[in-house]
């Protein structure tokens, strides 16, 4: 039977499984070091959830998906947990109103992590018996992942509310931008048509939504090495892309102006000059850097300017697939794209921010939802949504693959959301 | 000169006045001694701060309307607060939005107690200088009278608040009702027609808005002698109340179908019993209290449902002119209605529950705003609300008067309101 | 007993009666003499009606309050005209809902007509039998003035409906603006304090809501002799009235803010010009007419900034009580407000425009509904309006009275609403 | 040259085509034969718009686009009518808003019809001229395809705009249902993985977004040999499908909770019989008929609940694409989908109901737009929405083909939209 691999370890015994537990929970934790207690309690539109229901819903995971099934003895500390913090789970309740989380001062912090520590130690005693169960394990697995996911939104979710906030909150002193080096020109590289094998098909972990690896037939197509740079999307604005409805989808362009969007999201001008609010506060966009903070919209009307177009997420599945997933993730401390390093080659497929792909999310052929209740985890959501790959600088490392699928609707800007153009084939 | 009376004491001098800034400011922390840190910033809907704001706002009345006019040498620990925590004065500048002051997680809630300190020994400063100008006296008295009516807004608001959590969390374990007595019937006394006085006309302080005293002609009209109790009020339920178009003002039934009313506000059916929230958590509807949290729209319909109608907040003030201002005020600790003692005679004119009135909310003939940017403080709500008298079981005693007016919009229920009936004169 | 007045005329006998009905219905179908069968059902707002819409809802209140009482033997041409034009009378059963009434072709403007000439041939067979009973009397000409008011709708609601076409149609080629001359000054006439007596109180027609005559007392005040021109409203506008919020009421600036307000309802900026659109057209703003299409909010910051303030209706009608009820009405054939004549002494209180009053529609002392589901008629509106007095150049003549209280919500402004200042008492 | 085809005929010369244009207008004014001028003017949502409308906007096609280009002589009857009549296309100027089409009584119908007679007499002259231009022949030929589309669109439309009377209006007295023969049971035919070729790829016409022909992989795949049928989606109704949200896509329940869904739309419930709003009025459901008038969500839940899913759009296209283009169109004047005839083969691929496909609406690898202005036509409309194939009983006769796509949101439920069920490959 093959290893389940979480992280970047790969699991293979008892002592390693607590282990890791441990190590991507306390990771969570370590997220939330900086923070006051009155930052825990932040909603400031539905599609965000405070940092404190974070913290109980990922607890409420095993709660609900592992020990509740596996552990007879289990109690919770409060019955109401299960609807507090159910997310979407249709299957087990009546999930309590996603926009009013921002509504519960309670349980407080406190008691949400006496929640955490409670939900811990009876994972850790079940793990300490023999565990046969498959499906213990696959549980317990999807849950870690589960909880990576989270880590990233706590990050993308925090800068969301504290982007409201005229004193604009430093989350964590971020390593100043490097020395301005010289980004290399954009080059593509191009890719032959025919048939491409896609998705994920090995045996350790992925997510349903990855699999079955199958075939595609795709023509010809060429794809940048890098992603587009916050010089070269200024460009764009300076040339009226914010003004011009040829360049734009329909939809996009009603939300542009209804939304009165002249720029990515948080970006604030001031006395002349182009500032952002990061995770370190208001600073200085940095030109070099790879633009961010876009919506799917804007990254289809860049492109249509910029004469080329967004890769499909076969095309960039097959272009990443051989390289190494390295890059600048949440580990690096910066918690903002950088600029590419100088020299050649495809880079920033990994890491940085996530990518735009104008593929629309839908099941692959064959796709088979997780089991139970778990089959609504992602099956339910593939309408309306576009695809993302790659991960951004907030994903922990070790999350993403090259086959990994992100999701959001078109009009989503608060995920570190980028770039990468791609063209081809010519026109018939 | 006569004296200026905050509370219930009356300013005679230097220390007096001292000593009374530290008492009202210190009850506004009192008020706060059970809360969690969490619990500061919630808002869950516009028309409700959250208490971190009030907390702020208050503070900043004193440093914006005092401390910055009299004091050259005050600095403010901070220059984002003036617009943070301006509630609506656009003289000063542009106020931070309303329905996002639940977005602010800093300043902290200890950074705003330090802001409170920062204030209070300023003012106390300025307070032991020889204090000559009468406007600065002027200015820091209303400053008392507005933290007393942010007192009770932090109630209000903070039942608002909590009573969206499932947990339905308890502020205070006030005292249990106490052993049923029989509630007396409803009794009407009758006041003759003719010119009567009406408004504040003495030199002690009052808001703008119950001045100047001046003439109105009423016809003949009885007014009842206690406030509608919850078991007549479930008669009127009972009885088809919230399904009968023609019982209801247009827009009150246009309302009540929209929000789907059923009952008051915090009223909630759990086996067959009729529960509702109070600041102590979940209690059985005490049949003989006051009904409370109702709209004017609801006041209304009951009224004409009865029989009756709702008193003029002239026929309510000439017929509480002559009675003492007790009642059962915010130091009872019971902070809900309480059942009427036994007896015969007028009585919760005061406390309890603010009392609708059929009168809209509108300036006396020769009203004159308080002067500068304070005019903003009553005069331009004088539209589209509804006057209610008499203050509620929130209301610190000493801050109503019997030509007290408060104001809110009639579909507005998470205030204490309650009613009264009143009729005649006999139609034509 | 007293003689019925409908319109100018007094009903002594049966031919007048019937006369009397059918000289107002005729009236009804002469304003749509110029109109094409695509006008007919316009609606680009809830709050208007379809003119067809007009035309059968007053057929239906002859056939549902006059026929199904007092003549057995009539029948309906369709059982589903009872709901679908039905207004508001939830004691006549579920109305069609009012946003949809343009949504309806059918009946056709030919069946509409038939169903008009199939009631009015009803109607006047019942007023040849000899007529009994009082209260059908009362219904009828009660019906006639409800008749008059939708004769003034019509045109309102068409203005209304026709000025969201870039085609700017003419309604009806009205003659031209006068050759200008000096409109006078505007001097205000001062009345003493005291009780005065208004309302209505004879035993002629009235609607409910005027009734019963009444004392009031008023501390002394002045009303100016003339509306507001045009020419002075520009001054406001050019003093930055719609950028001030000091000038405004807080609900009034909200809504300023929210619908971009930056001068009256109909004004149009072209080359410089300001325009306005008219019955006959897009025509320049005449500059000596009375200023029209004015919410209540703006009339009230245009009184505060000309250091004055709108008059309580009880003023207006005492002021207005002993002119003659002469002036620019329907039959003149302009439908615009005409500058004032020289001269000097009181003018204009009658016609030409609406005159928003600083007081919320209440009811009078005594206020006693008309009878059964005629109760709906004015009584459930007594909320959230103000009162305007005086009609306006689209008002039948003989319609108003001095004691007529006509009533729209603060922000309407597709009415003919004007502006008189008002002043006095001075302040305390 | 290859001809160039429209409907059913092929272009083969001058007289040709002049007789082609003026066939496809007349059929235009022949759907509104049986109309009222009153019906021209409705819009009863944003997405519908009036009959009036779509007459002048189609004729606005040939005139902005054929006649404005070709014509230098050409006039046009109101310079007005480039801003009325445009429905999106920004490159040609800012369109009339669409929620408002409905506010236009003006110009009339009568109007609109010479503005249709002045257009076709200009293009007329222009097609006598020895045309050259093949420009000018392929904007000609897409103007005849353009309006067979707005030629459905009235259809649906109308269907729409007629359901919110209660008097349910008749459009056209269609043939009633033929008497009932068994439905044949549903069987599913299968094909094998593999690469197949789909889009269209000749010289005749075809949209823009069917190009260009195209390699696609697909696995194995079933596909039904007819709709579902009404009886069928009962069950589906009966067994809670409106009620079960694990049915459902996430975004099509909070569609379903929103809007109160309970069976298709047109669907009423009357004492105890379903019926359903036909352009023949009030009907009885028919049971054998395919299910219409569901959303993409309703579809999606039904084939879940059926234990299979919706095909993808190369399916569907290889499926169809050896089958004749035969079935229940528009001329069949049945306008209701017809039971399937017994026998054994696929069938009703055409005609009927458009068949929601599992396929969101985006461009084909190598698209290229119409050119100019032209290029708004289909391009910016690929995003969010879902590709319907086959055409409906209100469909013109040789208007589709196997590649065409028509595409609508996943919520839209007022198109003839019905179901076919399609399964495999087997989950991994």
């Amino acid at each position: 039977m093959a290893a389940t691999q979480v992280g970047r370890g790969t699991v293979t015994g008892g002592e390693d499984r607590r282990a890791q537990y441990r190590s991507v929970r306390e990771q969570t934790l370590s997220l939330c070091a900086s923070l006051q207690i009155e930052d825990y309690g932040l909603q400031a539109m539905p599609e965000v959830s405070p940092v404190r229901w974070h913290l109980a819903h990922t607890t409420w995971y095993f709660e609900t998906f592992v020990l509740r099934v596996f552990d007879s003895a289990y109690r919770s500390p409060h019955p109401a947990y299960e609807q507090l913090f159910n997310s979407y789970y249709n299957g087990v309740g009546d999930p309590y109103p996603r926009p009013q989380r921002g509504w519960l001062s309670r349980p407080t912090t406190a008691e949400v992590l006496d929640y955490r520590a409670h939900v811990d130690a009876a994972v850790d005693r079940l793990l300490q018996s023999p565990v046969r169960d498959a499906d213990l394990l696959q549980r317990l697995v999807l849950g870690l992942h589960h909880e990576q996911q989270h880590q990233e939104l706590i990050l993308t979710d925090l800068k969301y509310n504290f982007s409201h906030n005229p004193l604009f909150p430093e989350y964590a002193p971020c390593p100043s931008a490097e020395v301005a080096t010289a980004v290399p020109d954009q080059h593509f590289r191009t890719f032959p048509a025919g048939c491409h094998e896609i998705g994920h098909g090995g045996s350790d972990f992925s997510f349903d939504n990855e699999r079955p690896r199958h075939q595609v037939y795709l023509e010809a197509w060429q794809i940048a090495d890098r992603p587009v740079t916050n010089r070269e999307y200024k460009a764009f604005i300076a040339d009226g892309g914010y003004r011009r409805p040829e360049l734009w989808l329909a939809d996009g362009w009603t939300e542009c102006q209804a939304a009165g969007w002249e720029a990515p999201l948080y970006w604030v001008r001031r006395d002349r000059a182009d500032l952002y609010y990061t995770l370190a506060g208001l600073r200085e966009v940095e030109p070099d850097a790879p633009v961010c903070h876009v919506s799917y919209y804007e990254a289809d009307a860049y492109a249509r300017w910029a004469g080329a177009r967004l890769p499909l997420e076969a095309e960039w599945e097959v272009a990443a697939s051989q390289l190494p997933v390295d890059g600048n993730f949440v580990e690096s401390g910066r918690l903002q794209p950088a600029p590419a390093r100088p020299g050649i080659g495809p880079r920033q497929y990994f890491g940085d921010t996530w990518e735009w792909t104008a593929s629309p999310y839908q099941p692959y052929p064959g796709y088979r939802p997780f089991e139970a209740e778990l089959g609504e985890y992602n099956g339910k959501f593939m309408c309306n949504q576009m695809v993302l790959r790659g991960g951004s600088c907030v994903t922990p490392a070790g999350h993403v693959r090259p086959s990994y699928r992100n999701f959001f609707y078109p009009r989503d800007r608060w995920q570190f959301s980028g770039i990468r153009l791609a063209s081809g084939p010519a026109p018939e």
